[in-house]
C-alpha cells in the first residue's frame, strides 16, 4: 500500500465520508487513493475558501469531523479565512495539505513555502508526516485531535513522497481504533453555584453557546429558563441553534455595542455555558468593550471545553426541573406579506414560508437583522451563523450543510458584499445539485462599514471614503453571476415576487438564487 | 494628527500613490485619513486576493512600492496566496493590516487572531505599531524594508487605537527622508569568472531573472549573447520580461521536467543572473529534480539580492562588448489567421494583433504555451508571468499593471480553472475602467492535473479522480460572470471571431472579456 492509500484507509476507519477538496500536483497520489475509495465522496470547490467553509458547515450539521484536501501552502492560505471562522465554531476538521516531496524541498522551488507556519494560526494540532510508515499513526492522531472537545482543527501535511512511497505489511502499525476524547463535566461546585444563583431571585440570563444551543443541552436550558424565569441568550456569533415551534426561545445578542449593552442591562447575574464574557465585537474610542454592568455577576457553568449539554442537564436536575416544566415557542405562521420590499416584509415572507426542518445559514449582515425574531414560531429548523466574523462564509457553509443533510432544505442568506468573497460556492451547489436557496440582499454597499464609520466617531465619510463603501459602481448582477456558475437565478423588486421566488426555490430540485434589490 | 494621518503622510512622503484595499471596521480611521489625502488613489477589490495580486502587478510595472490596506487576520489571510507569488516576484509591497484596539485584544473576540503569525510566512519585515507616536518611524521602516533589493514584502500591523489616537507636535519624530538601500554589485571575481567562462568557447547559457529581463540589464545581456554566442534563458516563472522587435531574444524554460532538461542538455556552463539553479517545478517519483547534466558548470554572476543589471553591464564591458554588438529580435508580423481554433492559431492571432507597448499577463496554463514563441517579433511589449505558482494571479496582476500604466493596453490570459480563484478582479477592472482585454481559455478542466497525474506515474484516472479534474460540470459561462461584474464579454468558437473580438478589445475604452471555447 502507498502512504496515500494508508491515509485514506485511516480516514475511512475514522468515519470520514466526505472530502471537500481542491487538489493539485502534489496531492495526485492522494487523489488516486480517493479514486479507489468509494466510501468517501469527493466534493470539489473551485476556490479553497469554499472548501474550508463547506467543511465547517458539514461538521456543524453532520456532528462529526469534516475532511479537506488542499494544495500546498497557497491552497491552505486561500482556505484560512474560513478556517478562522471554523476555529471559532469549535467544529472538528481534519485538513490534509500536500507538500513537495521531502527531497525536493531543499531547492526552494516556486510553490515551496513554510506550510506549518501558514497552518499554525488556526490549527490546534499540526504535523508533517515524515514517512509512509508513520502516516497511519499520524492520521489517527489528527482525527483524535480534531474530535477533542469542543471540536478542533487538525492539519496533517503530507509530502508527496510520503504519499507515493509504499509500505509493506509489518512495516507500520495499521490499527485504527479510535477513542475520541469526551468533554469533561464541570465540577459539582460550578453546578451548585449556578443553582444558587438561579434560586436567588435576582434577574439572571444564561448565555448559551455550542452544544447548549441544540439537542439535549437546549432542552435542559429550556427547562431551566421556564422553571426559574432566567432568560436564554446566545452570543451574536453562534455555531448552530435549533429553534422554531416547540423549542425554547433563545434571544440572540445584538451586534451593535449600545444595543447589546441595553439588552444585558437588566441582568444582575449571567451564567455562561460554553460562552465567554460578553464583550463588544469591535472596540470604539472612549467606549467600554465589556457589555455587562460592573455589578453583574458572571459565572461559568461550563467552559467551551467542558460538556455544556450534560452540565445544563445536571443543573436542571439539581433544580428539580423535569421535562414538563419547559415553555417552548408557540407555533405561529404569519400571513404572506405583499407590497414594497422592507426589512420587515422580507423577514415576514421568510417566516411565512420557511419549510419544516430547514437549515438557515445567515450572513445577511445589515439587511437581515429582523429574520431571527420573525421566524421564532416557524416549524423546527436550525440556524447557522458566522462565528468568526470573516465574511464570505454563507454560501460555502450552505454547501457543507446541504451535503451533510441531503433531505433538508437549506436557505442561505448572504449580503452582496460578503457574497463576493466566496461566490464560487454557487458552482459547487450546481455541480452537486444541492437543495440550497440562496438569497442575496443586494444593497450595493458595505453598509456595515458606513455605520461603523459613524460609530467610531470619524464623522461623515467624504467622497473618497464613501467610494470605498459603495460596491454599486458597477452594479453586481447576481443573476448573471449565478448563471455563470450553473445556478438558476431571479431578481426580485417587490415582496410579491420575493414570495413567489422563495416558493419556487423551496420546491426546486437543486439550487436557486434570488437577488433582492434593496 | 491621528496615528492614521501620520501613517498616510509617511506613505505619501515615501512616494506611495496607490492603495489597493478592502478595508473593515478596524481600518476606518485609516480610511478617514485616506479620505483627506488626494495624493493617494484608493483602488477597491471585492476580495483580498485581488488586492494583493494587483499590488504585485502595480509594483512590477511602476517600479516602486505598492501599498495595500487589509482588514485584520482574515483579510490578510485572503491575500496570502498572491503575496506568495509577490514574494517570489521580488517586488516591494507595504501591507498595512488593521488590528483590534490594543485594549480590546485581551477579550479574544470573534475576529481576533494572531496577525503576526499569519503575516510572517510571506513578510520579510513585520511589525505591530505600538503607539501613534511610533507610527511615523514604523511606516518609514516598512518602506525601507519593502525597497530593500530585490524588493520585499513588509507588513505593518496597525491597532485601531494606534490609528485613532492623536499625537501632538514634538511627541514624535516626524521626519520622512528615505534612503532606500541599493543592491550591491557582485564581487569583481564573479564578473571575471563569468567573462572567462564566456571566452572559453564552451556552450554557455545565461539564465536571467528579475532586472536581468528588462531595461539596462536586458540590453547588456543582449550584447553579451550577441558577442559570445551564449544563449539567454529565463526561468519558467519570471517577474517581468521586456521583449519584441528590437529586444534580445530570451527563451523561457519549459515547465515540463523532461522538456526543460532537454532544453538545457546542450549547455556545458550556465551563468545565473538573479536566478537560482534550474530545478523541476514539482518532484516526480524516480526522477531527478535537478535539470542540468552533472557535468554542467553553474556560476552565480549575481544573486537575487545583488544588482543584476549593473553586473550584466560590467560583464559586457569586461568583454568589450558595446551597444552595436547586440542582435535583437527582428520585427515580424504574421498574417491574421482564420479557421478552426487551435493553440497555434490562437497564438498567431495574438502575434498578428498585439499592440505596441502592450503588457501581457500570462496565466494561460496548458492552453497558451505557444504564445511567447509566436510573439517574439511583435512590437515591443512587457510580459508578466506567475512567479510563485499559486493560481489566480492573472486578472489581479492585470489590474495592478493597468493602474500603473494607464496609457498602455493590458492583455490578460487566464485559464478557466485559474481564473475562478480571483474572478472578482473583473469588477475592479470595470470600476476603474481599466484598458484590459481578458482572454479566458476555457477548456473546462484542470488540464494540467490530468497531465501531472500521468507524469507522476499514477496511471489513468478513474471516474472519481477524473471528476476532480473536470470543471465542465456545470460549464462555467464566463460571459455571464463578466456581465455580473460589469465587464462586457463575448464568446468565440473560431479564429475569425477571436480575431474580431481581440481587435474590439484593443480598441475598447475600458475592460472586455473574451471566452475562448476550447
Amino acid at each position: 500500500m502507498t502512504g496515500a492509500e494508508i491515509l485514506i484507509r485511516a480516514l475511512i476507519a475514522g468515519r470520514v465520508e466526505v472530502c471537500f477538496t481542491n487538489p493539485g500536483t502534489s496531492e495526485m497520489h492522494i487523489v488516486a487513493a480517493l479514486d479507489r475509495a468509494s466510501e468517501i465522496r469527493c466534493v470539489l470547490g473551485l476556490f479553497e475558501g469554499v472548501v474550508t467553509g463547506a467543511a465547517d458547515g458539514y461538521a456543524r450539521m453532520a456532528g462529526k469531523s469534516a475532511c479537506t484536501l488542499l494544495h500546498l501552502g497557497p491552497g491552505l492560505a486561500n482556505g484560512l479565512a474560513n478556517l478562522h471562522n471554523a476555529s471559532r465554531a469549535h467544529v472538528p476538521i481534519v485538513n490534509i495539505v500536500g507538500q513537495h516531496a521531502t527531497h525536493h524541498l531543499k531547492y526552494d522551488t516556486p510553490l515551496a513555502s513554510d506550510i506549518e507556519a501558514i497552518a499554525r494560526p488556526y490549527s490546534k494540532w499540526l504535523r508533517t508526516s515524515q514517512s509512509a510508515a508513520d502516516i497511519n499513526r499520524d492520521a489517527n492522531d489528527a482525527m483524535v485531535a480534531a474530535n477533542t472537545p469542543p471540536g478542533q482543527i487538525a492539519t496533517l501535511i503530507v509530502p508527496a513522497d510520503v504519499a507515493w512511497n509504499g509500505v509493506s505489511a509489518g512495516e507500520s502499525d495499521m490499527r485504527n481504533s479510535f477513542s475520541f476524547p469526551i468533554a469533561p463535566m464541570p465540577g459539582a461546585e460550578k453546578i451548585e453555584k449556578a443553582g444558587d444563583m438561579l434560586r436567588s431571585g435576582l434577574r439572571t440570563a444564561i448565555l448559551l453557546a455550542d452544544k447548549g444551543l441544540y439537542g439535549k443541552g437546549l432542552a435542559a436550558a429550556g427547562r431551566i429558563a421556564a422553571g426559574t424565569n432566567a432568560k436564554l441568550l446566545a452570543p451574536y456569533p453562534f455555531t448552530r441553534m435549533e429553534r422554531g415551534a416547540g423549542f425554547p426561545v433563545v434571544e440572540r445578542m445584538h451586534y451593535v455595542l449600545e444595543q447589546a449593552a441595553e439588552q444585558l442591562k437588566e441582568f444582575r447575574q449571567i451564567i455562561l455555558v460554553g460562552a465567554t464574557v460578553p464583550v463588544s465585537y469591535f472596540a470604539y474610542p472612549g467606549k467600554n468593550s465589556v457589555l455587562t454592568p460592573p455589578e453583574c455577576l458572571l459565572h461559568t457553568l461550563a467552559s467551551p471545553h467542558e460538556d455544556c449539554a450534560d452540565a445544563l442537564d445536571a443543573l436542571a436536575t439539581a433544580l428539580s426541573l423535569d421535562e414538563r416544566s419547559s415553555v417552548p415557542a408557540q407555533a405561529e405562521r404569519v400571513p404572506v406579506p405583499t407590497g414594497e420590499i422592507t426589512p420587515q416584509g422580507l423577514a415576514a415572507a421568510v417566516a411565512a414560508l420557511l419549510p419544516e426542518n430547514a437549515i438557515v445559514v445567515d450572513e445577511s449582515m445589515t439587511s437581515g437583522r429582523g429574520l431571527m425574531a420573525a421566524t421564532r414560531g416557524c416549524p423546527r429548523h436550525d440556524w447557522l451563523a458566522n462565528t468568526g466574523g470573516s465574511v464570505g462564509i454563507a454560501m460555502p457553509l450552505a454547501v457543507g450543510a446541504a451535503v451533510a443533510c441531503p433531505d433538508r432544505r437549506v436557505l442561505c442568506f448572504s449580503a452582496d458584499g460578503s457574497g463576493m468573497y466566496t461566490a464560487q460556492a454557487l458552482w459547487t451547489m450546481a455541480r452537486e445539485n444541492l437543495n440550497i436557496t440562496t438569497v442575496i440582499f443586494a444593497n450595493r454597499s458595505y453598509a456595515v462599514l458606513k455605520r461603523e464609520y459613524s460609530s467610531l466617531g470619524v464623522g461623515e465619510p467624504g467622497r473618497r471614503a464613501a467610494d470605498l463603501f459603495d460596491i454599486g459602481r458597477p452594479d453586481l448582477d447576481w443573476v448573471s453571476l449565478a448563471k455563470g456558475m450553473g445556478v438558476p437565478g431571479t431578481r426580485v423588486t417587490t415582496l410579491d415576487t420575493f414570495v413567489k421566488a422563495l416558493q419556487e426555490g423551496f420546491q426546486a430540485e437543486g439550487p436557486m438564487l434570488i437577488e433582492v434589490r434593496l
